[in-house]
């Protein structure tokens, strides 16, 4: 269950090298799962709504090649893992000819937004849960 | 009444020319007026707590020299206009040896944090009200 | 001659205040000229190696409503002044019933790369200073 | 040898969780370890003068509290590991209190500014490699 979204590079997005500075590696990330869960019929500001939320736990990204403005770029998202309380994702940007730019991980738990407690998504994000059979 | 605040600037605030990108000259002047404010009291975080929020209703930014990673940059504050319902602020951006990187402009409005309703400062927060004064 | 960008809102893009921080609209908006000049055969980026660049003289915005993430936002670009040396947009911020959520202007100089020196279009960037007669 | 160094949050760095958002802490290592390098004798932006860059390879964080604005957050640097070809970065931030808040690890690698090609930090960078010995 591959998801595939283009990332709209912004010229904000560029650093003195002369490339996307590297933190906004993540944000990208976050735009490609939440066009895949978006995908899947849930929408993360809908969550939000619901009362809860998700924060990031862990993230990881390994830079391959650095990425220029001007280029076209995906990030290409895949649930690697889903349990009760934890999602992973594993997200790769690539240019158009298909060259891998970066590699990395999120690793998001669900948590109620009043006072940021972990949640058992089985319980209250039954929708959500139910991605690990997809 | 003008406030220096030394600003801490950022390699993610670079950009592809090899200088601070823009926009980003508003969060400069959004750190030189809470600085501001806080030397007189008014904490900006606990007025959110308090249930009110100053969002901005106008900016305007004149770029007369570029800044550069590296060099030692100020904001200056003044407060120009107070009234029941606004608050204007001029931001000037200095280097050490003073000269004049930016001149700019921020008019906020408090409202309500539930429905972003314009509320009157005289009534709400009178502290910040009193700043008329200073 | 209107230009109509639909934008990819961030979740980095939101701000406490739960809507889109008032600085990044100058991103907006300068996302929104970049495609309006490729609209019109000019690649911004191209410009660059060829040795110039556009940095931004002035810049102003009224924020008329605010954005949420989740909403479905169009940059609307407008070229209202064109002379040998300035460029000045007019932007508007809409969503997707047409709403105008913000209204804002950059006035941006043509300057040689090097040493940051205006530099007249008629003589170097001949193309660019044709669009004043679109 | 751990250098500490006390950020300045600005307003942009929350997102709607009401919290500093995830990737502005990759922008804060850097912030971090610039501020050591400085430290011992290096100026960064003196490298990249002298025609050399240091991209980042890899990254992680593991989050474990929230960040809010109005927190005193400190980002302590701890260099883990010099090669000729690369540095690889401990980054703690903390609270006042001394709470950890994040842990993460940046490995960084010198280039040629031309072309983004490795070089030999013995070689070319003599006075960065030197760092090996405190």
């Amino acid at each position: 269950m591959k998801h595939r979204y283009e990332l709209q590079l912004r010229y904000s997005d560029s650093d003195q090298m002369g490339v996307v500075y590297h933190a906004n590696y993540f944000s990208f990330f976050e735009l490609g799962r939440t066009a895949m869960l978006r995908e899947h019929g849930i929408d993360y500001y809908d969550i939000e709504r619901r009362g809860f939320m998700f924060p990031v736990r862990d993230v990881d990204c390994t830079y391959l090649k650095p990425i220029t403005l001007g280029e076209q770029i995906f990030c290409e998202t895949e649930l690697v893992e889903l349990t009760k309380v934890k999602i992973v994702f594993e997200h790769k940007l690539l240019d158009q000819a298909g060259e891998i730019k970066a590699i990395g991980h999120s690793s998001i738990v669900a948590v109620r937004k009043d006072d940021f407690r972990i949640i058992r998504m089985d319980e209250h994000l039954p929708d959500v849960f139910a991605l690990k059979d997809i």
